[in-house]
């Protein structure tokens, strides 16, 4: 997967100017499909995949929209560059043998962490992914791909509540949408200098499986 | 607070196309200022606030761009009426008496679930005010008072883990984020269909605070 820690390292977080911010270097000259890919995801994040023209990725990016189209056929390209190595990570996930051995309550708790760990580490990608609204046949590509993964993860929510590891009082269906929506709202608040991934693990793992509450003594 | 249960009852949710699909009925043009930031509300959150026009505005509600005008100055006191009443709705949690009388964990758990109940009965106006991304004078307002909310919350989960009521072994601050960022992603996926209120609240109430793993007899 592509790199992109240079960006999201930034003081400001995905959601600052970043582009802006970088020093247009020599190397921009000879941008890659990979490169273009990487300043589209970061635009796609900051203002939007509808509300980013060719026109601002061709100043983001420092070279003629002709030049783009001479490394990809155009904008929708760039969005489905940009959400691939994201649904690739988080499938990747569930192929890993943690995920696919032992008690399904196991299973489910490394999924977790290795999500956050996707996130943290895929940020402006991984943002690209889930802030799609499914306009055009790539947006509806990602988020079929991104129910097909949600499915996923509310099966194996069943089959702990199966196997009595996780309570039965409540809904398998919501809860697995909520764990999903607590996992993927990182994007929304976390930044890299406020915690490192290994606190935001112990902190998700927690209030998802032990919750908040001190046990009473 | 203004009701929108019409257009979030709708098979599709928040991100179809509801206005679409209403018909157009005498009374739309009889617009009130109301009724203007009612639409605009449901504009904004399907397609975002910068990509909604002034065009789409008029088109949605069935009256001429200058009829808009003459109930609301522009684009901007609509969004900053359609955010009004979330933040109010917000902030009205905090003064309820169980939000302020008590334990600080239980203060902290009624106002979790009233959150949730505010989420799902004022969706539209709540998704505004949480995909705002902060270009204008009135999204830094309300991603200001957002953030003045999230710090009340952060301030009593550490005064519960000072009083031995949330575990300490975690940082308070990032565990606030984490219950904030579950409690907003419902907007992401919780329709009225799927669940009631009330089964979302227990599913919410019991991961945040118990946790889902079940406790070893």
């Amino acid at each position: 997967m592509i790199s992109v820690q240079e960006g999201a390292d930034g003081d400001g977080g995905p959601r600052s100017s970043w582009v802006a911010h970088r020093p247009r270097e020599g190397r921009y000259a000879g941008h890659t499909a990979t490169s273009l890919i990487e300043v589209a995801a970061h635009l796609f994040t900051e203002r939007g995949y509808e509300a980013t023209s060719m026109a601002d990725l061709s100043r983001a990016a420092g070279i003629a929209k002709s030049s783009i189209y001479h490394h990809v056929p155009g904008k929708e390209a760039l969005l489905r560059g940009a959400l691939e190595p994201a649904i690739e990570g988080l499938f990747g996930i569930l192929s890993e043998s943690p995920a696919q051995d032992g008690a399904p309550v196991e299973r489910l708790r490394h999924i977790v962490r290795r999500q956050v760990e996707v996130l943290t580490t895929e940020l402006p990608y991984v943002t690209s992914l889930l802030r799609l609204r499914g306009n055009t046949e790539t947006e509806c590509w990602a988020l079929e791909r991104r129910k097909v993964f949600d499915r996923r993860i509310a099966a194996l929510v069943r089959e702990a509540m199966d196997a009595g590891e996780i309570v039965d009082d409540i809904d398998a269906a919501l809860a697995a949408r909520l764990l999903s929506g607590a996992v993927n709202s990182l994007i929304e608040w976390y930044r890299p200098d406020r915690a490192t991934p290994a606190e935001l693990v112990a902190v998700v793992e927690r209030m998802a499986f032990e919750g908040l509450r001190e046990n009473p003594a």
